[in-house]
């Protein structure tokens, strides 16, 4: 028996449908041109990014409850700011900068690709970002999705399975019926265990220097695609 | 001191943005053609909407867990086959006609109105219909949501006030930053009773014959407009 057809693609987002790099570089270095700051701005983006994962682990492992990404964020940047030792920032230039994670800028393959994709399918976040984050994205940067799901709507940080069955769930849909894209293989990973299909997209620049895997499929996953575009031609959309 | 710019508008759908009345009856009208049956297809719209409230009354007292709006439609629907003496519907016909829901018709000014208001707020809907419901009629009907919020994210059926409270907090604001768009009077009511600003829009053909409230502002409300058109003139979007 063939497998359900898949009615709604689940993306992730940071990396997969932006680049976070390259957008928190440029957010910073503008900051730091008005502050009259010289700084090392990609590792400052790197840093940042490098203390999401450990954040999220204090949710996932039950140290905490439930907390929206854009603390974590917050949280992460004033450990930065000291790091860097930058002080002296108002509270509304500390949030606009903070807020940097909701003006990312889509790969450029990203957006003509979704509106093909969202011609036969649902398209849905599914990232750890929160919802106002994922909001404020999308329409910064015409972003089409169909619904808002992922971390806060199931309040669970991915991969824990939880994060995905209930995002399928909410779109009413089995987890056959739905499928990931992402530019991460573990993602991929978790999403397959939970039984939702897999697309595969190469970022292999996310990281930039820093980069260490995903630089290719690690596995059969349904589609492995170079962009947005070539998975809309894979699926004949 | 003044209340903080309105900045994401919150939408009561069943009524206010879709005609359901309109639309179930034609549904109906087709379902009947079909299968060669003649009934009063608009008294089975009325009486498929007047078994909501009760269906959803269960929910809200804790009879019964939080259960989607498709679920209450479907059961409502069963009893009406019986009352209707229609038998001999097969699940995917019955399945297809509960799903009407899902394909509602916006009122003629709705999607103008909208797509006007979306340039300077977001747009959410704030219904008591579930995820799936609410993504699939935005797709059918081109309704230009930023997230789709209301009872399933907050696990509370309207006129709770967690169901507005928590569809604030999902979109990061405070209350008074949102205002509520609705055509009921009662829904705007618990809405300010919650903090948000409030906006009415009238609809006094919504339940046709049957309509007995409803038919105009019962209240001072932040805004009082004849279409969401008017709402976006008064608005100066």
């Amino acid at each position: 028996m063939s497998p359900p057809p898949v009615q709604a693609l689940l993306f992730d987002v940071f990396g997969t449908v932006v680049d976070w790099r390259g957008s928190i570089t440029r957010e910073a270095e503008a900051f730091g041109k008005r502050h009259g700051l010289e700084r090392d701005w990609e590792a400052f983006a790197q840093d940042w990014r490098a203390l999401y994962q450990p954040a999220m682990e204090e949710v996932r492992s039950a140290q905490r409850g439930f907390v929206k990404l854009d603390i974590l964020h917050r949280e992460n940047l004033d450990k930065l700011l000291i790091k860097y030792e930058i002080d002296g920032i108002s509270e509304a230039d500390t949030d606009h900068l903070n807020r940097a994670w909701h003006r990312l800028v889509p790969w450029a393959d990203t957006v003509p690709g979704m509106n093909r994709l969202r011609r036969r399918h649902i398209l849905a976040s599914m990232s750890n970002g929160n919802i106002a984050l994922m909001v404020n994205m999308a329409r910064y940067a015409a972003l089409p999705w169909d619904a808002i799901l992922g971390a806060e709507v199931a309040r669970a940080y991915k991969p824990m399975p939880e994060s995905y069955l209930r995002s399928c769930e909410a779109l009413s849909l089995a987890p056959e019926a739905c499928m990931l894209v992402a530019a991460h293989n573990s993602d991929l990973e978790a999403a397959r265990a939970c039984g939702l299909r897999t697309a595969y997209v190469n970022r292999p620049t996310e990281y930039g220097a820093l980069q260490t895997v995903d630089f290719q499929a690690t596995s059969d996953w349904d589609y492995v695609a170079a962009s947005m575009i070539e998975l809309a031609d894979q699926m004949g959309c």
